[in-house]
């Protein structure tokens, strides 16, 4: 276990309560705090609530070093605040100077008449200090109380967010200037799934050090590996142990930090000055969407194709009749032809193209729903392969999409070694 | 106010502590009580650390009548939601047998072997009911502790969706039959903003009583409208104030609950046996993606072409260099050209092309980005129209797509009125 400093958020507001609002401000001051290596150790969110109020913020402040309230500090009846923040540290409100000159001149500064609603925003508890909000009418303040730092923010994202930046990373840092330090490394994955990664390095790292965590955060198609250490833990140790971590996992990471595979891949196809072609069935245009979302993708793509019956693949790509006639749409056939096609008509260098039974409907005995045939690579290296992903209809589009790009950036950095899945899936004939 | 259950939710998760994930969970949670009139009281997070969660438990679960826990039901070593219940309420874990029945099944479907980490997902606090998860390997459990009813549900988003449809609603229903009721009706509508909405009801329906509540709820592209009312309220009353709003909306409304564009758009297409063909360059496969999302789609899309270069615009679908050239790829030539190639060469019945600047760069001043060109119809019927939508590049790939879908929805429907998206927009020449 890390030590670390005990932070707790109190997030105010009955729109949290009632689903109306997704809480983004909490996530915001964890991104921040999680630069200086901090980490929240709980968050609670209640409703507007005079009473709850109070005995939430005794309860969070008794417990913590820094409890950061945010929300409440508005103009309308329903801001609390500051007055359950006065009562619950058992002191009065004031009218507070600084307070009141920021809202005369932001008032004045776009032609607002300061009213008694208003004026309500400068009532704070006797000796608070002032934390500037360069956003908004209200200001946020900070004070101690039974050894707990307390910093009150508005519950504006855009004036957080500045102020987060601004003021209370730079205060919190002041203020703490001994607090143990995190180190943090993050690493994106893709094809191997979350127990089976968590198994194979139970499997193959069975020593990894409880000083070093390790956790997992399953995006779809991307999975996330997160390694945090303690300052005090040496570097050699935590690049020893990221090394084996690296080794074992070989090419099934694709970078790190927030490393998106359809953005690597048009990096990497732009660097070597190539372009790329889709042929599409089963997933529809998607690999297309993948490439296109990414901003510069017109640099190494120009055309896809989504050829959803069999008499437009016929059509647009060449496919034989027969080949289709003879091994149906799902076939090591029609990828082949499907992928040769596109090239041929976009004089791409690279292609990859899908043909598959996404479901629910339309799958046999023989291929049953998940089947997909691939075929990726150059007009004299291309290759091809059957799989079978066992998700459901839209999942499956993004899986199967998702390993597209995979294997042809495995391709353009003459990756060697298998990805998990392909493993263990016979290919049907 | 009406007496309510005292409800809290404790979300695990240390992704949910770090700022590396948004809790849409718990909005998610929220919004599904809403539907029998119920309201959260209090929402505790924490990461995954035992002692911490054991303590939560105890102590939330002696303050509320219903304790929601999220997360934490995973097969890794930090999922730790059933060992931590069962030592909370001092009760022993068991193999569950319902649950490994569910394991057994759910691997077997997919063609995997159960491993000793999926093997915990079944070792449960003794005596728990489960709740059935239909979409993932973890089951959910409730029971009774301190007369508190404890529910533990996944962390993944799509399995808590279903599983609280499907199992968690009706259980806490049938478990308090006698909470006030309330009636619920909703609406997804397109193409008109939250803010223009509600002043458009301000204005129009300034009499909307307050015993009606309306709510609004943006998601991309969709707007969802809510009409929620006491059973007392006389249901002449609802539904004469829902054919106003209704009238008033016209075809912005696209349908009730969680009717989405492209599967209206796909049904529509198929009672009356006609087919769609795409032809993309700003959007880049994303209006084929969201057809063929849609379980059946093949019936009514045969090939959608994604032609981002103006060669392929060409070479693919015959657009005119001239036209190019003189006009430039955003252009009403263009998109009409490239509209009427994919109508020949597809054969569909229906087309919309669609070519635009996506960004953040290739704007110019007489187009900036969000410029974009939309055509859509038949051979015979061929409309084009220039707007520019003001969003970041995913954004505008999102909302242009949809507005695709919307503008052929409309055709079919032979909608009169111009959406809300097309006015006081000027054609750019």
């Amino acid at each position: 276990m890390i030590p670390q400093m005990i932070i707790q958020l109190l997030m105010t507001g009955s729109e949290l309560m009632s689903g109306n609002t997704t809480d983004s401000n909490s996530t915001m001051i964890s991104q921040s705090l999680a630069t200086l290596g901090l980490t929240v150790h709980k968050k609670i969110t209640i409703g507007d609530n005079q009473n709850q109020l109070i005995a939430t913020i005794q309860e969070m402040a008794t417990h913590s070093e820094l409890l950061i309230v945010n929300g409440g500090l508005g103009p309308t009846v329903d801001d609390l605040t500051a007055q359950s923040l006065a009562l619950a540290s058992d002191c009065k409100l004031e009218q507070n100077e600084q307070a009141l000159a920021h809202l005369q001149s932001w008032c004045e500064q776009r032609g607002l008449k300061l009213n008694s609603a208003n004026m309500k925003q400068a009532m704070l508890p006797i000796g608070v200090d002032i934390v500037p909000n360069s956003r908004g009418s209200a200001v946020g303040f900070s004070m101690y109380w039974q050894k707990c730092l307390i910093i009150c923010t508005p519950g504006v994202p855009s004036e957080l967010r500045t102020m987060l930046s601004e003021e209370i990373i730079p205060l919190i840092e002041s203020r703490h200037p001994d607090h143990p330090k995190i180190i943090t490394e993050r690493f994106q994955t893709f094809g191997i799934g979350e127990s089976s990664l968590q198994q194979l390095i139970n499997e193959q790292l069975p020593d990894w050090p409880d000083s070093i965590e390790l956790g997992f955060r399953a995006g779809a198609p991307q999975l996330e590996i997160k390694i945090r250490a303690a300052e005090s833990v040496p570097a050699q140790e935590i690049s020893n142990w990221r090394n084996q971590l690296q080794q074992l996992l070989g090419a099934h990471i694709i970078g790190s930090n927030d490393c998106q595979l359809a953005q690597l891949l048009i990096y990497l196809l732009h660097e070597k000055k190539k372009t790329i072609t889709t042929a599409e069935s089963c997933t529809g245009g998607r690999i297309a969407t993948m490439l296109t979302e990414v901003a510069g993708a017109s640099s190494v793509f120009e055309a896809g194709f989504v050829t959803y019956s069999n008499s437009m693949k016929n059509k647009l790509l060449g496919v034989k009749e027969q080949s289709l006639q003879n091994y149906g749409a799902v076939s090591q056939q029609v990828v082949t032809d499907m992928a040769l096609g596109a090239l041929n008509i976009s004089g791409a260098d690279y292609v990859v193209a899908v043909s598959g039974i996404a479901g629910p409907d339309g799958g046999t005995e023989q291929k049953p729903v998940g089947s997909v045939w691939l075929a990726w690579g150059t007009k004299e290296n291309l290759k091809s392969y059957f799989f079978r992903f066992r998700y459901g209809r839209k999942l499956f589009q993004t899986m199967v999409s998702a390993a597209a790009l995979d294997l042809i950036r495995r391709e353009l950095l003459e990756c060697k070694d298998t990805p998990y899945y392909l493993k263990e899936k016979k290919a049907a004939t």
